[in-house]
């Protein structure tokens, strides 16, 4: 279906308007909705297709509602499988079928990995959902007067905070700051002003590099960062204002300093033997991650490594969410190679056993995956319950507003340019990468400009364009996450460059700038129920526009993105309520024509140059289910 | 990308022009080749993306021949994970980036589910991959003199042979005509003029039903069909001429006359209790395949119902593989649902061990199952090697072929009506639903044009349509399939009314002009190995027109299948060697008109209407592996 047509299209998500019950239990059967509006054409007949056990099974819908040109269908869903896919399919009265499905409406039968899903797995917190997750790299965040007096280690290039950052080894992986955890205590009033309510550390325990990714130890926070009371001190406080915290734990692999691996390096008959991948006999060469020597991989068909590490509440996973540490949850490093190595492929048992262990310790506690490309089937909301992924929004996103032929290492792709996007690309790649998801872990999907891992969005954005991808990423489904750093308009051509101390005191009009962009844009992800738990309908996609609305019952969020000046007219049917559309932010006109005799009405929207505007609306009534 | 540019497009599947060795061994490092037209533009640079442990590789290509107007570009593909995922990314001089993938060229990235696959399993007999597959109803087939003498089972309602159908219960399942395996040992002759080179009987084991597919038991052919003497015969005379002959099996459930089930139904305390599902706890209340109460479905958590069944020599699976039975492999009815009900989900090791068992007794027979819609993900070479299913081959084919608005059950979906595809539709959807199949699958899938399930494509097809659809079901990528009956030119609705029994010698002129087209068609089938291990590369789909080519080393086909008069031109560069094209059958005229000074030459295609044509062209060169 053509893009621009988006706005005459049925529509369908996971979301409240849309679904009795997004957390069913087995067996349950949900009533699921589908809007279609009368532009689409006169529709005979309704029905969803679900696959139960992987059969067809059709179920007849019926028209429940019909207001302000939309027929609302209902239909039920029976959730008989964890993890249940459904579409629909829709017979016009002139007798045409189409399919909507996660990627939209389709005129040929569509593929199941494209399914809307249900799955039958305990809800993740709120919290998750309603999040907006600010990424701190401890290092290189904020140095209290304490870190001052610590000795560097043995390994350590040491710093000072001005230094440019070393992109070659050994400076890239030694290049020590001396960044700590009381320093992020220090500047938790900045997180809040930005409308942050989760804090996600990358690793605290202790490593031989300046990223920790390598842990020596799981059992004790770095005492380069302050130790263990150091993390006491820190959750507290993050609580204490009323905001989230959680750590970046490796499952792939440790460091070869840590001691499982020293005490099995050449000692197959060490019990720690079987935490790892041998490529002799002898047991002193191995598998490294991506063949990196100080990363060893974890063989995860070794259940004493699955004791110690993440089953129990005394397992690493378990421990650090009780008191007196009390972390809120983790963010899993290569979650999406941990457990793979050749013919073995134990991820749906690491995952499963890691987040089994969480409910067992505290269930109010979250769990996401680093998985940076296609990674939806490890989703399904088993284990995981958000990805950090970058397929869907950060490429999408990069592609449609970066400079057109931007040189840049773009995340390990071997072409050295950033493709460019138009607006209807950016939707297809956003929709296809979306749609493996069920809409639950899509809730919890780190919606990033950037991270630590790649360069900073802001280096070759277009001029004007940080705004509008700061927009996106505050309304689209999903968790808006800002790398610390960003706020202040740094740069960074990759994921070493991009690893910059924090330029505190050292502000200038132009970072203040970005800076009141940050303050003004992220906070409306709180206080706006549509853009947490509200559906998201597609309105147009142009090569340089983008329009669509979160909707909710008692509100909705008209959001424009333009990488250019724009004119666009919209049926009046498409955004209801338009004429109470109340400015959040940005600087686009929104005029509403009523319709006049025969002239149809339209609602126009309109901005002279690269822009993100949005508009609170009224909500969408439907009768309860 | 536009579907009529696909002659400009570059190419690569997985046939062995384009993969060093389509059955590598896990460890074994493969070569891939993609050919790049000139036409397509200037070209930078070619990787593969393989994604082992599902982390992103990309590995530079060579450019290793030039010839043609074509660039062969070559890149390793390393086999790490039994199932090996890779896709192509082409950076023109122009620094776009295409993605070339199984379902074609894209401009954005695209998912991991339309990869090119490379699968370390063991290799399918290669008589499978040159079949063409005839499939027998024996109640409708034939009826030996000895099958009069038989009386007829208390459950059946006996029928003469000139019968209608009876579509109603109780005759739907219960109207008996007594076709019998001696019938079929007489008609071995008519196969053979069809170019047949595997029998696949619906179930021969005793059922109450005509259909059979409610076993009583699964370790005697149904005296009714002459008993195990009878099929011992049946094998000896189907060998005899070379052909093969598989059975058909239901691992998803039994009959309700089964003594596993009798001796567990209100019995919790039998042995066989564990192998089916019960909703009470006396016993007597049970799960049915889709709540059919005659049968029971099978719970594979059960070990002994394994042993019994699946696993060893001694199993169902395996002693009809054995002497003196000597069967050639089984169709696996209901693949697709076999071990899987609410939770559970048994089915990779059901078909592991299937297989398992297969290749114990005798790794020169083929497995298929039953996976009507989009099952690929069970098809990656590990239990199941082909599919009977419908999705990627059969609904295009009928919503391309079939009279536009005709009335239908249409497989199930509650439309009523056959949609009408487009030349472009059916090529997406064909490319879609095949896409999931790794190339060694695809091979095995069953390109039907009906079943014994579906209502005969002939029942609503266009005039002259018949050739069309035979002619792609012998030149597609898969095994044609010739459903009894449909080469006499048979209808029927549903796929209770397309279970006629045949007519013998009872043939008329229109009759016999089907009968003249399936052997004409049909016999090429084995006789080229472009059909049979070539590649498959698209040309054009129009609304009316599809044109593709068969690739070999030692030879091509060129095929156009229209449903309309027609006239197209290609490049010269898209057709090599068509001026020495040999027209194999078909009405159309090919013409080549060489470039002369300015002028670029063309190869024009044409025929007045409704047609399938194919030539043979000369083979691909490129240099060896």
């Amino acid at each position: 279906m053509p893009q621009n047509l988006q706005q005459h299209l049925p529509h369908h998500d996971g979301s409240p308007l849309h679904v009795s019950n997004p957390y069913p239990q087995l067996g349950e059967t949900v009533r699921a909705r589908l809007r279609v509006p009368h532009a689409f054409g006169a529709v005979k007949a309704v029905y969803t297709r679900s696959n139960p056990d992987q059969e067809p099974r059709f179920l007849a819908a019926e028209l429940v509602h019909t207001a302000d040109g939309w027929d609302w269908w209902e239909a039920p869903v029976d959730v008989e499988n964890p993890v249940t896919h459904y579409r629909w399919l829709v017979v016009r009265a002139d007798e045409r079928t189409f399919w909507v499905n996660a990627t939209g409406v389709h005129d040929i039968e569509t593929r199941d990995n494209e399914d809307f899903r249900l799955t039958a797995f305990p809800e993740p917190p709120h919290w998750l959902r309603e999040g907006v997750l600010y990424q701190i790299f401890p290092d290189r965040f904020a140095r209290s007067d304490a870190a001052a007096s610590r000795p560097a280690p043995e390994w350590a290039i040491a710093a000072a905070w001005g230094d440019p950052v070393d992109l070659l080894p050994p400076g890239r992986s030694h290049q020590f700051y001396g960044g700590d955890l009381d320093g992020v205590i220090e500047h938790l009033d900045h997180l809040q002003s930005l409308g942050v309510s989760i804090v996600y550390l990358t690793p605290m325990f202790a490593g031989r590099s300046n990223h920790r990714y390598d842990a020596s130890d799981f059992n004790a926070v770095d005492p380069l960062l302050g130790g263990d009371d150091a993390l006491i001190r820190l959750v507290e406080a993050v609580h204490a204002r009323g905001m989230k915290i959680i750590g970046d734990l490796t499952t792939n692999h440790c460091g070869d300093g840590h001691e499982w691996f020293q005490a099995a390096l050449g000692r197959p008959e060490a019990p720690e033997s079987e935490f790892f991948y041998w490529l002799n006999d002898e047991h002193t060469d191995y598998v490294g991650w991506l063949g990196v020597p100080s990363l060893p991989k974890f063989n995860w068909a070794s259940a004493e490594l699955r004791r110690r590490f993440i089953e129990g509440a005394d397992s690493v996973v378990g421990r650090w969410l009780r008191h007196p540490f009390d972390l809120d949850g983790w963010r899993i490093d290569v979650a999406n190679m941990t457990g793979r190595y050749g013919k073995d492929d134990f991820n749906a048992e690491v995952r499963q056993t890691v987040r089994r262990t969480m409910d067992e310790v505290n269930p109010d506690t979250i769990l996401l995956g680093e998985s940076t490309n296609d990674g939806s089937a490890d989703f399904q909301g088993d284990g995981w319950q958000g990805a950090m992924t970058y397929a869907n929004f950060t490429r999408p996103l990069w592609g449609w507003l970066s400079e057109p032929g931007a040189r840049s290492p773009y995340f390990g792709q071997p072409v050295g340019v950033i493709p460019t996007y138009s607006g209807a690309q950016f939707l297809e790649a956003h929709r296809q990468f979306g749609a493996g998801f069920p809409w639950r872990s899509r809730l919890g999907n780190m919606n990033a400009l950037d991270t630590h891992d790649i360069g900073r969005f802001a280096t070759n954005a277009r001029a004007g364009a940080v705004p509008v991808a700061l927009g996106m990423s505050a309304t689209f489904v999903g968790m808006p996450v800002i790398w610390a750093g960003d706020e202040f308009g740094l740069t960074g051509v990759d994921g070493e460059a991009s690893r910059t101390p924090m330029p505190w005191g050292a502000t200038d009009a132009a970072t203040e700038s970005v800076l009141w962009t940050y303050r003004a844009i992220m906070p409306h992800r709180g206080e706006h129920p549509a853009l947490t738990d509200g559906g998201m309908r597609w309105l147009r996609a142009d090569d340089d526009v983008l329009v669509y609305v979160r909707e909710h019952a008692s509100e909705a969020v008209l959001c424009v993105a333009a990488r250019a000046g724009f004119r666009v007219r919209l049926a009046t049917d498409a955004v209801l309520g338009a004429s109470s559309a109340t400015r959040l932010f940005g600087p686009a006109e929104l005029r509403v024509q009523e319709p006049v005799d025969e002239d149809e009405g339209f609602v126009e929207l309109a901005a002279d140059g690269i822009s993100f505007t949005m508009w609170e609306l009224p909500g969408v009534g439907s009768p309860d289910f």
